[in-house]
């Protein structure tokens, strides 16, 4: 099983300002490749937590996801936090330099340059959209925070990024989630390389509602443990005579 | 400066399958109240997982809101976790137990009078909705994942948190972060006990724009900080003769 973390850092996440949608994205992408995401963490724009969270988390997963901080602005402090983190060098790239220089022609200055300054020994992740660069180093992608521009840096690198297939299924129930938690228990026992998840949603016009979600790398477990679920909750059949 | 930290749990959240919308809520309702959130995580929902998070991290800050995991199926482990977490027992509620009954009548089973097993010494957190408690213990609030419960809980005990004002004026330019990076150095250095936030956004047909937030727990320290940057970026006046 391939697992991933993803890395959010922004104060403006923390504050409430921005609703961060990076996170959901990536998860959703990661899980279609059949990564597993194992945590999410918001951190703020700080270069010392940053190079902490870098140095202490990077090696628990296959695949490490940033997203924001990468700008040239004061605030941005990702590039530099990952460079400490690992212990290498923040260094200007002449490849990224080169296209930022072209991209901003007479408007470049130090700051706009300073996008550029990389962790040593990192490849880069090209950006269509505003040309500054994301970049990757050991298994650590760095993206922009700007979901468009993420989206654009994720779709570069995806192709690098694969699991086991996951498969899942959803059942829609009317019922609530205390009516089903016996059913739940006998298929947890009986499939035990299944995941099985509930997820109430409240309707109170409607009454209560399950969204009950089977999940598992072995496509048969799944369709097995549904039915299954399907025989419990249907109950004792009488037998014809 | 007050503190807090929000746990999510959730596997729905990490297989990108649902968007967390509550850790936004928590942290816009918390910053409204003068309390700044320093990391938001989000992890499985798994016993072992929940319950050293909050071992290891109860402590760090001085409120912690954990939401999701609290219902009556498997899958559902917070109350359990922070109970181990903490090293106490989980322990049948008595009031929780007949806030139960009440409530599902003769509805009621094992799995759903499960949600009043709660960690020993933990007051209740009162849930008009669904009636389910959260609950507090320690440092720490746990609420239900649904977010219209989990806004009725925090409305329940939103008088207990307090912090220090936090003031925040935001300017919306029509430039790239590149263009105003030298004038935030600037202010950066003349104001101290300012937080100053650039944020890009594109809109490839208006071109670039940025919202400047300035942030700090004196009002007057925003309110200099922004007139310093607006006289900057005005440039520099020639004096009449």
């Amino acid at each position: 099983m391939k697992t991933a973390q993803i890395l959010i850092v922004g104060d403006e996440i923390l504050s409430g300002r921005t609703t961060d949608s990076n996170s959901n994205y990536l998860a959703r992408a990661l899980f279609v490749r059949g990564v597993r995401v194992q945590r999410i963490e918001v951190i703020p724009d700080n270069l010392i937590l940053i190079g902490q969270w870098i140095q202490n988390c990077h090696g628990l997963t296959d695949f490490t996801f940033v997203a924001g901080g990468i700008g040239g602005t004061p605030d941005d402090m990702t590039r530099e936090g990952v460079a400490r983190g690992l212990g290498v060098e923040l260094k200007r790239h002449k490849e990224a330099a080169a296209i930022l220089l072209k991209y901003y022609g007479e408007k470049i200055n130090s700051d706009r340059l300073g996008m550029a300054d990389l962790p040593m020994g990192c490849q880069l992740i090209e950006n269509n959209v505003t040309h500054a660069p994301g970049f990757k180093i050991k298994n650590i992608y760095v993206f922009a925070g700007i979901p468009k521009i993420l989206h654009a840096m994720f779709e570069k690198i995806q192709n690098e990024i694969t699991g086991d297939p996951l498969f899942e299924e959803e059942l829609k129930l009317k019922v609530g989630e205390g009516d089903i938690a016996q059913f739940m228990r006998i298929i947890n026992m009986e499939f035990p390389l299944l995941e099985l998840g509930s997820y109430p949603t409240l309707d109170p016009d409607k009454g209560y509602k399950t969204q009950l979600v089977f999940r598992a790398t072995s496509q048969k477990v799944v369709r097995d443990a549904l039915a299954r679920f399907k025989e419990l909750q249907a109950g004792p059949t009488l037998k014809k005579v």
